[in-house]
């Protein structure tokens, strides 16, 4: 298993440049004062140089992936455990935000057991049946996963981006779900960007205010815990350390895509916390991704800037599943649009300015 | 015709917050932690108060409204004046940023000439031929356009709204296209708001900075020499002596869509400086609009605090044409969608939080 990770990321390269400068003289040329798309254009770009040529959004997938956390037992979460497997099952039956958000944008969406607690789920035609484990162990008792769990669960999300890659799929997007997952989140951006937990932690899906020193108490005690695998510098332990399942396989996802040249939406502060592994697992993973939104748990902000990105939308979403990636995958679509469709000054007989 | 703007102005009224509580309870109710959807169930909450029942965001449709004016001999644009008909026309064969952007979002777009210079255009299914004039006075010297022009203008708008109506649109969006627009639209920010031009004037289309200190003294200049208008206190004597054809013909429409019961999603800066006419015209109408996105034209972000205003989108936009309003009729959708489509805690049998 090791060494098919090896060979994910030997075949991980950053996007080739070669092809800008004409990517932006066709953006420049378009009947519009230059730049004066802004960010729109700057997606397109990105996309023109992901993809090697002119922007193809569709068909694009959405993976919302689910794991359950076995920090959930020291009480960070006003949810009961039991809401992720409700919800992997509320996505199936369509009635959740991302269903509806993927609708709205067209997007087709899978859901993944990657670690669930309980048994397996029954089949189902949106559901890929891949539970590394039922649920993680207490991070801050010890490691989260193991070394062997952790490179299950990114070489399954490598395996979604090559389904996807294998049925056409040109634009990826990532979500989550399970319970307790800005624990783990939270304890994965103190470690990757040292910044301090209890600047970082945050309500998540409604922890009341006067419950936050207790899990900023709870995510120190995990980094403590888990200090030999920080101290290693190795991303994959501290992944396995401090993660999740859900949390590895979307980082998977995003080594797969990267390997792939699919461009990837990363959506919230969970999500972002994967994307953050898998740039420190792979830095060139960096060119294929955009960061979709800035979210409403107080850390992302900080733990973005300090990845130094730009998220494209800020609607105050805090509700994970690939919702505000779902929203982003418009903003893709409408990028592509703008770089294949609209005529040139030259075209349209329009004159330039002076 | 000013007694039909007094009939129009006089159907005009708030939203009736009567069944406020009964939509937050409804959104409250979905499958997902209380206001986890941020911005987006604030649109759907206006929408449903607009609409007074379950959200119907289509069809949706976007008027891009064009017109020339009179101040562009003072040198305040670096395009030539007969950009603006070029860009009819180029809106008319497909080619502009407006028309790929309606396209993605699946709205219905019309073009307007409300006063373009030169003659009357060829016919063209989706173009409206309604020409209060070619072109405005130059504002810098007077006022830009007579009463009569002005609530011409302003009635046409209505008038588009009214046809919008009768066609079924549910959502209307505004766009303009017109040379030299930022520099009318920078005066009725000052006159309306009292801001210092210095502080408002912007590069619109491309003027280079050396050039924009000329920009304020042309303003300067039109806010003097229209002095009696503005302390007149008159907004559509103020909108007359400092606006544009396109720019009244966008109050009206603003008018139309808030005494039709239609949300209207307000593009840019010129679109801003139209909203900010109506809304003093008839305060009401700020229940029926949305504000779409910060334009990059650095006066907007000023424009819009004052006017107390939060914008959905952040992207950097300063091209016009209603551009920003197509976008933001994706997350209008996206909002309707989220509000009729999602599941209840209780029909999904998904446990609440403690």
């Amino acid at each position: 298993m090791e060494t098919r990770l090896e060979e994910v990321l030997a075949s991980i390269s950053p996007v080739d440049r070669t092809p800008e400068a004409e990517g932006q003289a066709h953006l420049d040329n378009l009947t519009k004062p230059i730049g004066s798309l802004g960010r729109l254009e700057e997606l397109a770009l990105q996309l023109f140089l992901v993809q090697g040529g002119a922007p193809q959004p569709d068909p694009m997938r959405i993976y919302t992936i689910a794991g359950d956390h076995g920090v959930n037992e020291e009480g960070v979460s006003p949810y009961p455990q039991e809401v992720t497997r409700q919800m992997v099952l509320n996505f199936l039956n369509g009635g959740a935000g991302i269903n509806v958000l993927a609708q709205t944008v067209s997007a087709q969406l899978f859901v993944v057991d990657a670690g669930c607690c309980g048994g397996p789920f029954d089949e189902h035609p949106a559901l890929i049946r891949a539970k590394v484990a039922p649920g993680t162990a207490n991070l801050a008792n010890g490691p989260a996963m193991t070394r062997e769990q952790c490179i299950e669960a990114l070489l399954l999300g490598v395996s979604l981006a090559d389904r996807a890659h294998a049925d056409g799929v040109r634009v990826l997007a990532t979500g989550d779900m399970g319970i307790s997952n800005t624990t783990p989140s939270t304890a994965l951006y103190s470690a990757f960007l040292g910044l301090d937990p209890a600047a970082l932690t945050g309500p998540g899906a409604g922890l009341p205010a006067a419950s936050l020193p207790a899990k900023t108490a709870v995510i120190r005690r995990g980094l403590e815990a888990n200090k030999p695998a920080i101290d290693s510098g190795d991303p994959v332990s501290i992944l396995a350390a401090l993660g999740g399942l859900e949390i590895a396989a979307l980082a998977g996802l995003i080594l797969g895509g990267a390997k792939n040249r699919q461009l990837v939406c990363v959506d919230g502060f969970i999500s972002t916390a994967a994307y953050l592994s898998a740039w420190k697992i792979a830095p060139a993973v960096k060119d294929y991704c955009v960061i979709s939104h800035g979210s409403a748990e107080p850390g992302h902000a900080q733990a973005v800037k300090a990845m130094g990105l730009n998220p494209y939308l800020h609607l105050g979403f805090r509700l994970g599943e690939g919702t505000g990636s779902a929203c982003a995958l418009f903003l893709v679509r409408a990028a592509a649009n703008i770089y294949n469709n609209m005529a040139t000054f030259a075209s349209a007989g329009v004159s330039e300015s002076s």
